[in-house]
């Protein structure tokens, strides 16, 4: 009753923010993502009448509640009472901008699925996933990935749209951490409706995914990039304007948002988009990495730079 | 037919921002503002029959167009055909968000009337100085100001709706600047309409100006302050979301709006406003100035900091 498993991290071209269901956690609208190939939690659960308690090592640090809620939910599904020792390590950054409750919790989903005997299909496994962080149920397929828009927790799940090897793009990410962001995702979730916006970006939301989808099919890179970059500035007016107001921008977000711009009227085909975080996503053609990369190298305040290219999902590891 | 003006920049609590007629520089909304008792343009106009073409000297620059086509209105209403000499000089940096075009068309507009042997009334000297600068209409009257939302010339102007001895606040300025902001206003106001949030904006602005007005009135900091604040943001999320997009903001800019949630979480009240540029503007009370400044000579790369009350509007200098 052991089992590992591997989730990728992933990137949204059109954001989650907002529930229509808090418990549930159900979006107020659908989403577009890219599985990310090199931001990746390894978890591994064990489920043991040995244990007398759940114990979850996450990177080290013991952060209990919301991965004990989702034990529950496995417990629950394979009618077990067992306890859990739970290890999970990232290979990035954590509360910085770079979805690691999404890897996080699409890898804890697998693995403790697969520890207590379940065999669940990929939609089972992302309406699950979803329960414990609404992104991670993006990190279950693989490739491009649209959560469906459902108003039940039945209807609620992602699904692929493109395979990994359809479209040759890449996500270069700056690190800029200085340190965890001050306001928690999921509390700022809970205020997206405070933003006198919201309504006009939601009745937004359809034909924006429908535009993205046909985009990443057509590989039309330049609308593709335009439009993902409208999106994340949205998504952060709408957070700009909730109340009390979110600002998830660092000097090294801002100063690289601004540079994008630049780089692009000086010939170089690359977009930002950014996440609830301080750490910047730069969208380019494959061919383009290095450039890219090379940019980023000149400036002191980058901590960090990985290259992600269209990723698997989560996936068991055999050993 | 040589007079001298001085007159004051003004900071915007509701600001202006889209314009519902682009010749006349009709604003989309009205807005409330407060004359800045220490960010001061001064300009002396001449003319002459002995001057062959128009000569303007801006802070040492000469930049001559939108300064012709104003003296060609005042010349136009005083029924004359002089060239003129025009010298101006500001107080403060222009380009960077302290609002320079509404003290340089306010102080041309009464110095150019006057020169001009114009005896314009305070209505026609602030819907002559609204078509040189939009904001420098609200430049005219003395104290608090609120620039009427009419739909004509004749009825689109700033009138005094407090006195500047009416409440003892101020707008402690902090010069962040990098060198000049990249668009100039006037670019990005004529793209408003191209961000998906302004209609909503539009509707609420009337609510908005008659809160700030009461608000004032009333002498509610708090409140003033919250509203203030969160115009400030909603105002750069719509730049945020035009095509293309406008962002204003210097790290600088950001540091110190994040800066000012924590110092009011440490007991201060003070609340951010910001224009179309880098430089922030720090509302609070006047009996809080010692605080506020002791905060901002903190940073480092705060390069000045400009300390206004409430103050008076255009007025003549008599040698």
């Amino acid at each position: 009753m052991k089992a590992t498993a591997i989730a990728p991290s992933n990137i949204a071209f059109t954001k989650y923010w907002g529930k229509k269901d808090e418990v549930l956690r159900l979006p107020e609208n659908g989403s577009i993502s890219m599985c990310l190939s090199n931001l990746l939690t390894t978890t591994t659960v064990e489920f043991s009448p040995d244990f007398k308690k759940d114990e979850i090592i996450i990177n080290g640090v013991d952060e209990a509640g919301r991965a004990i809620e989702h034990l529950d939910r496995v417990r629950k599904l394979a009618n077990i009472d067992l306890k859990a020792k739970v290890v999970s390590n990232n290979n990035f950054p954590s509360g910085t901008g770079l979805s690691s409750s999404a890897s996080g919790f699409a890898a804890l989903t697998l693995a403790a699925a697969k520890a207590a005997g379940l065999n669940l299909s990929e939609k089972d496994l992302s309406i699950l996933a979803r329960q414990g962080a609404g992104s991670a149920c993006r990190s279950i397929p693989s490739g491009f990935v649209e959560w469906l828009d459902g108003d039940t927790s039945d209807t609620s799940f992602a699904v692929q749209i493109f395979p990994p090897d359809y479209w040759a793009i890449a996500d270069v990410v700056a690190v800029v951490s200085e340190g965890k962001k001050e306001v928690p995702t999921s509390a700022g979730h809970a205020l997206a409706q405070s933003s006198p916006f919201m309504p006009v970006r939601l009745g937004r939301m359809k034909g924006k995914n429908d535009l993205v989808k046909r985009l990443i099919k057509e590989k039309n890179f330049k609308e593709f990039g335009e439009l993902t970059e409208a999106e994340a500035l949205e998504l952060h007016s709408i957070m700009l304007t909730q109340k009390p107001h979110l600002i998830y921008w660092t000097t090294g977000t801002l100063q690289i948002m601004k540079l994008v711009s630049h780089w692009r009227a000086g010939g170089l085909p690359v977009y930002f988009t950014v996440n609830t975080g301080q750490d910047i996503h730069l969208i380019c053609e494959q061919e383009n990495i290095d450039k890219v990369r090379a940019k980023l190298k000149e400036l002191d305040f980058v901590k960090d730079i990985i290259v992600n290219t269209p990723g698997e999902g989560a996936r068991l590891v055999v050993k």
